[in-house]
């Protein structure tokens, strides 16, 4: 098929938050959404009825992201609408990256969720009369994710989606919840320069965790969901340990106990990595501690030989939306 | 030293109740009190510095008691009580039990428990000038536990002592905390004519479980979590789902599969296994329901050769006091 003109010149673009996965002790089911950090994805309706990435720009280096769509994370869930909705007309993908690659912050998620949240818009103008759910939306995004972490997880996915903390189940249910976060907690994220793989990251897990540190890491996430649930930040910090997975990682982070050390002396509540790494966040309710955080970790890494940079975002930060 | 006469012909006693522990997908952390069901414990002082266990009456055979303080999880507590506030007189003790031995409704949790209330009374008006401290209590009525069960998990002893819904840390430190539950829920608990040993029980256990259970366990530990603290009981039900421990023991309860479908063609939220079994609960908001659940679930035990008995309670019950 050759591409032909386009039917709309204007499309849509979508604004798709970074997001923090595993949340310390929620592997592979929470997540919460970053508030100024994020992919945009420009889709235009084109009459050839395939999906054609035109251009990746921003932080990314081009040659690190194929821009075939069938090996791409935005192209992956756009091809599978095409298939299973057949507006008839294809569309043409332009995605700009502001989340760092392979830093821990759900930039592949991003962009699948930008360009379902792009084309959803673009259905409902030229073709269906209602949006898509978001059960529909999280599915297709999640067809992008598994080509980027082997595996899917709505972690990213969800929270990128819908904003907030979110709760989801591994696989191919994941059954998404919205949790309610607490108003006053702000989130400090630190990326240093350099990349890690989350299909490295995964193998370094153990497949089996005791008995014993199931409960144990039982007791931390009922108590962090039910601070989260209820505003009680005393309990939220109870909660705040990670004995299964931040162990297991920590030496693929360069001055990880370091970085997590400035935090905890700057007065956060907690600081585990961010999804697969190698960004580190914290939580608190003090934008004072949140900047001396912030700086401290960034020196930390700085030590450690990594630059870094940081951010600092509501917990509760919306998900992605048409700009 | 030989028993001379009593300090205080009336003493105190306390009513604790039976208690729901693991409740499904929160092992060895969660629990919550039921209502009517629980021991009383009688404290009276007693001039020989010791602890006398004068008599174990009730549903209890006495064989299976022991009189001997050391080895009773009433008497356990109180010698530690003793030691650590040498009051100048010693404590004897009557139980009267109302929970059946070995059913998985918390009764040496609740014996123990029962006795430290008590003893805190007639303390506080012999010899205190105030209460000791829910953790004070927890710590000695978990001295008692370690005998029974062969570990110090308080998710027996803690919503006996403090009622509802609790959350605690398996092992030494308890750190427990009491979580919201919702008002509207009620509990049917249902007790087969048999009696199942806690260790024996916790032994058929694997010491291992994978990576990818814990998360899927912790999904639904979390939305069963969020559920209880928001009364959103579509995600309290979501999270009614014990991967872990029910397929592991269900064969140590006969007619376990029967019961529990009997229960949910009855339309609770779930259902699973009370503690270390053989009693099985259910929960639901609907009174109608809950009656309707329980004689199904009897009449299941029955068709598996057990008769049973049961008892509908509010999930919010309140925890052990002085009658």
């Amino acid at each position: 098929m050759t591409r032909t003109s386009d039917l709309d010149s204007k499309g849509f673009t979508a604004f798709a938050p970074a997001t923090v996965a595993n949340v310390a002790v929620g592997f592979d089911i929470l997540g919460f959404a970053l508030q100024s950090v994020g992919d945009r994805v420009t889709v235009r309706a084109q009459s050839s009825e395939q999906v054609t990435i035109e251009e990746i720009s921003g932080l990314a280096v081009a040659k690190n992201i194929s821009l075939d769509p069938s090996q791409n994370t935005a192209g992956v869930p756009l091809i599978q609408m095409l298939r299973d909705l057949k507006p008839g007309f294809g569309f043409s993908v332009r995605i700009e990256k502001g989340i760092p690659l392979g830093s821990g912050l759900g930039g592949s998620a991003a962009s699948g969720v930008g360009a379902v949240v792009a084309v959803n818009a673009l259905l409902r103008k030229e073709f269906l009369k209602e949006d898509l759910s978001p059960d529909q939306l999280i599915h297709y995004a999640l067809e992008g994710e598994a080509i980027a972490s082997g595996a899917k997880h709505a972690d990213n996915v969800a929270p990128c989606l819908l904003g907030g903390l979110t709760l989801s189940r591994p696989g191919e249910h994941p059954d998404v919840v919205s949790l309610p976060c607490p108003k006053s907690v702000f989130a400090v994220v630190v990326n240093p320069s350099m990349q890690l793989n989350t299909k490295d990251a995964r193998g370094v897990l153990k497949s089996e965790i005791s008995l014993k540190m199931h409960s144990q890491q039982s007791a931390r996430l009922a108590a962090f969901i039910a601070g989260c649930c209820t505003s009680d930040l005393a309990l939220l910090k109870k909660g705040f340990e990670d004995l299964v997975v931040e162990p297991q990682r920590a030496h693929l982070i360069p001055g990880f106990f370091a970085v997590k050390q400035a935090a905890m002396d700057a007065g956060v509540l907690g600081c585990s990595i961010s999804g697969a790494g190698p960004s580190v966040f914290a939580l608190t309710s003090d934008q004072g501690i949140a900047l001396n955080a912030k700086q401290a970790m960034i020196a930390a890494f700085k030590s450690a030989g990594l630059d870094a940079q940081g951010w600092i975002s509501p917990m509760g930060s919306a998900g992605a939306r048409i700009v």
